[in-house]
């Protein structure tokens, strides 16, 4: 059985994603989380499972796998459902999960994921109005053209999953969306592995900022 | 067939990644070249023919692809050869891909690719001392591991491609690496396809810094 390394649900962002797909498609798999520290040290101590001290990472036998999208790559050999079946469902959901992996750097600094708390932002610079508007019209695009109530139809898949954190900072942050992708959001939220992350989220002991 | 969509060879170092994969592995595309502008105005431009207005940016019929690590997904779906045919070389080199595909910024920003000139660096800050001796490990770890003369053994796989704009910038800005890793980057540098690529990217119009 897979055994997936975690940090923190409540701060951890990277890890919800292979963490979402593998529970969201009924996958075993044994949850091992280890708490990040101050500073620098949560890097020493997560290379004792993780080659890069970095997490998410997964464990199957005699192989690790230290990235979130090659954690979901190396499950879809195996798992089918992990992408769309549909060729071009497809070839969208790898673009807007590795656009995801590599980008929306404002959004991930100005916005880290934070399930317990409520926080308006004071100001909206025009980088994250961009990030936002990005995201929004990509989601818009997923859910108009494969016409489902995922993102690249309808069956929950990586794309979803590699999304799942933005879900989280919409409500965190009450990010303003257009109509069609807060409906996404407020599904994703009502989704019962979302539902199980987070209420594990609020029971972790919180970092001070 | 494929159409690839880069930028200037002297400078896109995401374009280089499928380019030199598809050159590598013979498989036949169209190259389309748009070149970067001053500014902002290059990702207008790009959207002409990239969703994100970035680049590369592969089309296939009605099929667009536009995120460098989506197209070599893409592209493995039909080419087995892109990653390594052994499971556990495999699991590494889509590991190690991924990591560069969202880490390694000071490294990106400090060492930008530029094949035409050769420029010493004043400092190594502690940052990118870490990115090279990261990127040092890795590539240590995988030509050990797997005993080839390519990073995942010995076939040039898509690890390579991902890693190939790290050997323009080790030639261009000096970066002191072990000798097993300097071996690398110079096999690479003198893969036929490299050299296409850098004999281009010479006779490109320079942007003034």
């Amino acid at each position: 059985m897979y055994t997936l390394w975690i940090a923190n649900k409540n701060y951890s962002s990277w890890s919800l994603r292979p963490w979402i797909l593998l529970r969201a498609l009924d996958i075993p798999f044994n949850e091992r989380l280890s708490y990040f520290e101050d500073g620098k040290s949560s890097r020493e101590k997560f290379q004792a499972f993780s080659p890069t001290g970095l997490v998410p990472c997964l464990i199957d036998g005699e192989i690790t796998v230290w990235d979130s999208l090659a954690i979901i790559e190396y499950i879809a050999e195996e798992h089918i459902q992990v992408w769309p079946s549909d060729k071009i469902a497809r070839a969208w959901a790898r673009s807007a999960a590795a656009e995801m992996h590599s980008g929306f750097t404002t959004l991930r600094q100005l916005c880290t994921m934070n399930c317990s708390i409520r926080n308006e932002l004071n100001e909206i610079t025009p980088e994250l109005q961009c990030d936002i508007e990005r995201i929004d019209a990509l989601w818009t695009e997923g859910l108009t053209q494969f016409g489902g109530e995922w993102l690249a139809g309808d069956k929950f898949t990586a794309v979803d999953a590699f999304y799942a954190p933005i879900a989280f900072r919409a409500q965190t942050y009450g990010l303003k969306l257009s109509a069609i992708s807060q409906k996404w959001v407020n599904h994703m939220l009502k989704h019962p592995a979302m539902m199980e992350w987070a209420e594990s989220a609020l029971k972790e002991p919180k970092i001070a900022h």
